[in-house]
């Protein structure tokens, strides 16, 4: 068997983000390859126009079909909100978000029916999260949090200013049993995040969950004894590795890939 | 004349903060020419180690002067503190950073003698303005303020997230009554500065002092009626404009640059 006949599993996000949803599909599915594709150069989606992130999402997706993925998890909260309908009706691999995801891993985990979800502006005002939990019934309490990317980007996610920061935007949240870090960089501030709102309320995340529908629907992968990682960067390779050590660190080959190859992808 | 003999003033910063010094610099000389680059692939630079800034610095200082730059500055206070020595000893043209100025700025403005610098991690920590001012007989106070770019990049300058983390990073500095923004993005926080801070600190910046320093020694450029203005990011052009927006918005074309062809400029 060649190189060119082993199908890999396409997994994006505006940044390092989305490493957080890697690690998981790589626990479910060690012997999978992986193309991770970061658009560091485009980072952050979250105050982009809904429009503008639609269609980085259409080149990325179009991108990683070229370079052999068989399907697709857009790990950004950001743009599986604003653009997965539109990238599952244009292309024919499967493709999940990480909305689905957290939703189910809320619904799993409230015994009040009182959720709370956090996100980008992006993500919030979709209302994409909310939609879906008044469907099932919930009562659903949501916040835009545009600082919490930076704090983790910045390694300050368990520092005084993070704290500070929480408070302010957990300031008005209601009685609620779960919250849902609606952004894939969230999962770094947990720790804090516990710490400001106590025991009483649980954090979940997109993560787990989404490597579970991921793994079911395609399997295993027992070809290889251990599954191959690369990350495609849009911006620059070595401030990738930087900025990914605050979210645990690479594991694989990171390639610099021009933006303007990746507008190439789209037109093919 | 072709255009070839016409000769540019080279700004560049990890991003759109420069361009508030792109505009007084086009104030001061409104008949010149003038390349801006924009790192966007790369911002921001306030984190990352000084060796890595240096390498970035050294790269877009050989492209510019490539594109016909014959003068250099440095908009960017990180890169100007870790980096100008060095630029000013590889290379010929005239490079100019923003310390000096804004130190200058601050000797003309203060009367106590009390002075207050605010900048990244990189600036405040490479204490190259600290030794500055100490030097002039100043005593001075410093702070790094990580969030302050991401404020003004998400539009939040004004925004009651950014007056709780002002007052916090504000929170001990003593009595001055000078207070340097050293960082190009900050002049768009002066408003919410004024206000946490009173009436009594007056908050000096480096663009104009920077602009006046490149004047005195080019002089005009009355060739053409009006200079021209091309920007090079090396993110997307689209979300360079975009952030730009925050900060004033952009003036003249704008040119998608690959790292890649960056990388290139530095070997030839």
């Amino acid at each position: 068997m060649t190189n060119s006949d082993r199908k890999a599993i396409g997994v994006f996000d505006s940044g390092v983000g989305g490493l957080t949803v890697l690690k998981a599909l790589r626990r479910a599915m060690p012997h999978r390859d992986f193309l991770y594709l970061g658009d560091t150069a485009r980072v952050p989606y979250g105050r982009k126009p809904p429009a503008m992130v639609r269609e980085f999402a259409r080149e990325i997706t179009a991108f990683l079909e070229l370079r052999g993925a068989e399907a697709i998890v857009v790990a950004c909260n950001t743009a599986t909100a604003v653009a997965l309908p539109d990238l599952q009706r244009e292309y024919k691999l499967p493709i999940w978000g990480v909305i689905d995801p957290g939703v189910e891993a809320a619904v799993r985990a409230t015994k009040s029916g009182r959720v709370g979800v956090i996100g980008t502006k992006g993500t919030i005002r979709s209302a994409a999260y909310q939609k879906r939990l008044e469907a099932l019934g919930m009562t659903v309490w949501a916040r835009e949090c545009p600082l919490f990317v930076h704090l983790v980007e910045e390694d300050l996610a368990d520092s005084p200013e993070a704290e500070l920061v929480a408070r302010h935007y957990l300031a008005d949240m209601p009685a609620i049993d779960t919250l849902i870090l609606g952004c894939t960089h969230y999962p770094v501030l947990a720790p804090m995040l516990t710490r400001v709102l106590g025991p009483g309320i649980r954090l979940v995340e997109s993560a787990t969950v989404a490597a579970e529908y991921v793994r079911v629907t395609l399997g295993e992968d027992p070809r290889s004894p251990e599954g191959r990682i690369t990350h495609f960067v849009t911006g620059d390779p070595i401030a990738y590795e930087h900025t990914a050590a605050v979210i645990g660190g690479v594991e694989g080959e990171i390639v610099a890939l021009p933006i303007t190859d990746l507008k190439c992808a789209v037109a093919v």
